[in-house]
């Protein structure tokens, strides 16, 4: 995909978002990761955001080269975050697998139970079931064009580490990053998914044919605001916050209690011919 | 919502899915619920198989009451199944909320990875962020009008077990059903998330103007082909599989091999200004 000169091989880093491609973020996120390798962009053509991991079957795909340019080769697709993630991989990555996956930088927060609406972290979700370690990057700052000093200087710390040490296989990082100046974070810490909801405020309104309709907004409500390991805590006191997330949705405590239940000891079609 | 007759309440019970209003699962899933109380269907206009957790927030949200009949409220909303239980807990769960949640029966597999891309699951789980039990059914057969008689008999054992003994907070059931008659059906086993992936394999053509387009399509490819403690091995082998699924994403395991890479001892401003 990309010349390999005097045979040595530069990291290969897809990069991603679900603002689509002509979001400041991605720029900002090619421009955090370009120092450590070559860089293949597959962005969605449009915005994605709250598309989690929503995969296209009903229309087809359609894979767009965009301008080019020195170590970033850039494509866009009509699709959702994860369509761009299993289309790059199929039809792009055909030789050689990325060796990092990186989406974002999102533009807004994707910190405690957000995680589970979010595009951005889908598309980082896709990556590591590909066994490639992947990082989903946020800044807390809705702007069009934010400040990304910040997301760029300490991404790059984090994505070092990332190259150097590898992440466990069905684990990727969630990264969220406070909207402060850079002399005002205080630094990074590990943390975990806060408990909380969004709860929902549709707005009501009328259409001139007098049919309601419904908007949907809504505000987080923070279900543990006294926990100090969270990842709410941490942005909160003006750090930056990063989160290992696993694909894995079992809840192994509650297999023990649901096995008390008794219904591995029920069989109907015994039951009704004994 | 429902008169009380002599003041007994009943049970008030949600039924959503991601194969449209009009799937047979719904309907299967209906006559399933009955029994237990009353019952409110909000159902996706179309089908939004694949839609995982996504929600609407370009369009507008439209309600249409459908017809209703006796001990069961019928509507539909032009949006996702996420959608359909945000707008119904804000719309006309206004003076209680459910006592449960169902989706389902979806026409197809939502064991191992599936369930991260599942609207079935989505909705069961965004369920679970309002507190409220939750279960996803999902029949391993893409048919459109299959046999449900042992999904029914045996969803309403499972369902008896969550109405006396509840669900613990921020959880929720992931229940498939092998397709096989109810005599070869030979019981229930609470499991876990088999590892697996899918494996894309678009298939690629060419549109009368010369243009490339994708369909995915894709195989399941499992991991833990001997383990004996999955959704996937019990399904195999007769059982309905009911795994207990979580909405944090947290992995705990990796939060101290990450703070060995001592991210945590870094300030880039302090740094450059010492």
């Amino acid at each position: 995909m990309f010349e390999e000169k005097g045979g040595v091989k530069r990291p290969l880093i897809l990069v991603t978002n679900d603002d689509g491609y002509k979001a400041a973020g991605i720029e900002a996120l090619v421009e955090m990761v370009k120092p450590f390798g070559n860089v293949v962009v597959v962005a969605p053509e449009e915005g994605y955001s709250g598309m989690s991991h929503a995969i296209t079957i009903k229309v087809p795909l359609r894979l767009k080269q965009r301008k080019h340019s020195e170590g970033v080769k850039f494509y866009t697709i009509n699709g959702t975050p994860v369509d761009c993630v299993k289309l790059a991989m199929s039809q792009l990555f055909t030789n050689r697998l990325p060796d990092l996956l990186v989406s974002g930088i999102n533009h807004g927060s994707n910190s405690s139970i957000s995680i589970i609406y979010s595009g951005t972290m889908a598309a980082a979700i896709e990556g590591c079931l590909y066994n490639i370690p992947s990082i989903g990057f946020s800044l807390l700052d809705y702007d069009e064009n934010p400040d990304f000093e910040a997301s760029i200087e300490y991404g790059r710390i984090i994505l070092k580490q990332v190259l150097d040490n590898g992440i466990s296989r069905g684990c990727c990082l969630n990264v969220n990053i406070p909207v402060l100046p850079m002399k005002s974070i205080k630094g990074i810490r590990v943390t975990r998914q806060n408990k909380g909801t969004w709860r929902e405020e549709f707005e009501k309104r009328t259409d001139p044919r007098g049919v309601d309709y419904y908007w949907l907004t809504g505000y987080f409500h923070n279900e543990e605001p006294d926990a100090t390991d969270t990842d709410e805590y941490w942005l909160n006191n003006g750090y930056i916050s990063v989160v290992p997330v696993q694909v894995d949705l079992t809840n192994y405590s509650e297999i023990d209690k649901i096995k008390k239940w008794n219904l591995e000891n029920i069989n109907v079609y015994a039951e009704k011919n004994k």
